[in-house]
């Protein structure tokens, strides 16, 4: 199955003809799923990962639903004021940026900014005078379908020396950030975290120094061809640990999703190119060759993480198929160790279409790796 | 070390101040390199495997030194043929591509397809009348940085048949293709494949019908930080299988080189956004962050496969780093198991010189991951 019909928002979207590939985005879904986000965590602020789907009616619909932005360069923020956001609403949460993408930010109202490391701290004290700080902690992605690594993030006790050096510097030591891995299928895998930013939030406060905005990050997961526990759980499962280890200091949250709001809002149309046997072994399933593959929009099938629904038109016995994509590169194939199966008659020229396909796919794609062009987007 | 001297051709290019990142391409270099594989490889038709890099300048100076072509789709023969390249030198060496390419292809006076399947040969016969066809078999790639999978080719028995459905259906059975994987460091791993197919011309001849052309594929390696064996190792090697296996029947020879023309001739201008450290364990390396990783060009660094050579403005006591690129992704990571050192001073804002980047960088690039904009390229 592909989603919880009452936890999910369904696209509305017909199966009109397309020319494939074409990624087709429902507005309508990621505001639902918005709304669902925002009810479940009543109170925080909901900052939408605008590198998730940085479609302009989409951050549009978003913006007058309410929501405010993550953002992760200047290209980001340029989007997310043209689509109509306060700059007081963004947030750069990209711990690592050009000091003059900081100075960009500034100069265009963004006065909240993460980091992680003392080299950017300097930055941001530099061009970003003033601002509100978001100290990154290094936190457990176990569990994730796309584990962080440790890219992100310093050690808990590197964070209370950086936040008592912002604050000497003039910045506003405003919160923790962490982020426990994309699609988390595991609630109970943000408390670790929280735990660690509240024992830092008790530390600085005994130096004098109140941070109050904890920021949870995002990997609020989505059902692919598994189905994921509610958002609800997720909320629960935070606002308890939140209770559990601030105690009455409680803090702001917020939240980060990406995928959560714009996944399920994406269909992507693609063909059939060829379906072929290699062998006389009929233990070998059939190569089945879609018009778009790991350089065309799909990257989060690197390693086969992300599994997503495939649905056709006719349905009929199926069998198992090995899923490539359509360019020379060996290493274009979907799926080949998870299990997937299509119709035993399936041909070249039919369309499929891939769900659950509006984060994380279209700004992937390549601009023209073996002279395809990059997956277009349309937005009803 | 980056190029042997004697055999790798290297490019003339001051350290200019450029906005980064860029890709600087060399023609002259691309140029020199064709002229080496083609001496190596006399008599050999060389088909230049437009995927590694389509720049039009480097096209154009390849069909002046009189190199063929070998395309993926509709846009690279466009380029081809943009670049004074005839139809007659290309071969559409991609065996799966939609019906309406294949006409396309032939439309503009293409007459060489390959193939690997039953269904593909049916739409060349549909939509390519009368062409020459190469059917593609089923490689080991053992050995190679990229190796391929089963994803291209069909066993040995099948092409038998193939072949002679190619024939019946009024074909020109031309061939036979195989690639032993990109970067293959073993100059020996050809001949499996070199008496495979000699194999299926003998058995296709004992029913009448001659073979004649022998695609032994690309995979020329070069040297990135660790030196190749020169490209006439490889040329003695598949030489001495085709005498070993072929006899007097001697095929004309067709190599596809991509990566061997192409890389040596970039190199990628990055800067340093930060340098981190992320805790207080001096083990613990520090992060340097480039502004050009995984998603903006350098996709061939995935599991590390590929490790460029880096060259820093200033010598200095060195010491370890992990190497990162710019995005929020936390698997844009280029090296954080190869060991990569970088001066101890090192320091944001620095330019980073990654060598032999001219094959399979930018045309691999995002349209916009996270805002930021693809790979641009500058020719000299």
């Amino acid at each position: 199955m592909t989603v919880t019909a009452d936890e999910t928002a369904q696209p509305a979207i017909a199966a009109g003809p397309h020319q494939t590939p074409c990624l087709v985005i429902d507005v309508d879904v990621a505001r639902e799923q918005y709304r669902r986000i925002a009810d479940a965590f009543a109170g925080a602020h909901i900052h939408y990962a605008v590198k998730a789907n940085p479609e302009l009616p989409l951050l549009q619909a978003l913006v007058a639903a309410g929501c405010r932005f993550d953002v992760a360069s200047r290209a980001e923020i340029d989007l997310c004021l043209a689509a109509g956001a306060s700059p007081g609403d963004l947030s750069y949460g990209h711990p690592i940026k050009k000091s003059e993408d900081i100075a960009y930010a500034y100069a265009r109202g963004v006065r909240m900014f993460a980091f992680d490391s003392e080299g950017e701290l300097d930055k941001i004290v530099r061009h970003a005078p003033g601002s509100s700080v978001l100290c990154r902690v290094l936190a457990s992605s176990k569990g994730a379908r796309w584990p962080l690594s440790r890219k992100f993030g310093c050690v808990p006790e590197m964070a209370v020396d950086l936040m008592k050096v912002a604050a000497l510097r003039g910045l506003d030591p405003a919160g923790i950030a962490f982020h426990v891995g994309s699609q988390q299928l595991y609630p109970e895998r943000w408390e670790p975290s929280v735990a660690t930013a509240a024992a830092i939030f008790t530390e600085l406060r005994e130096s004098g120094i109140s941070l109050r905005i904890l920021n949870a990050g995002g990997g609020f997961p989505v059902s692919y061809r598994t189905p994921v526990a509610p958002i609800s759980a997720y909320a629960a499962a935070i606002g308890a640990a939140v209770r559990r280890h601030f105690g009455l200091f409680t803090p702001s949250l917020m939240i980060e999703p990406g995928r959560y709001v714009a996944a399920p809002a994406g269909v992507l149309y693609t063909q059939v190119v060829l379906v072929a046997r290699k062998s006389y072994d009929d233990d070998e399933p059939r190569w089945v060759y879609l018009d778009v593959g790991r350089f065309g929009g799909l990257a989060e099938t690197e390693e086969e993480a992300i599994q997503y629904e495939l649905s056709t038109v006719r349905a009929g016995p199926d069998g198992p198929v090995i899923l490539a994509g359509p360019t020379c590169d060996s290493v274009d194939i979907l799926y080949q160790h998870a299990p997937y199966d299509l119709p035993l008659d399936l041909a070249a020229g039919e369309v499929i279409r891939i769900l659950g396909t509006g984060a994380y796919t279209a700004t992937y794609s390549s601009v023209g790796f073996n002279g395809l062009p990059p997956l277009r987007t349309v937005v009803r």
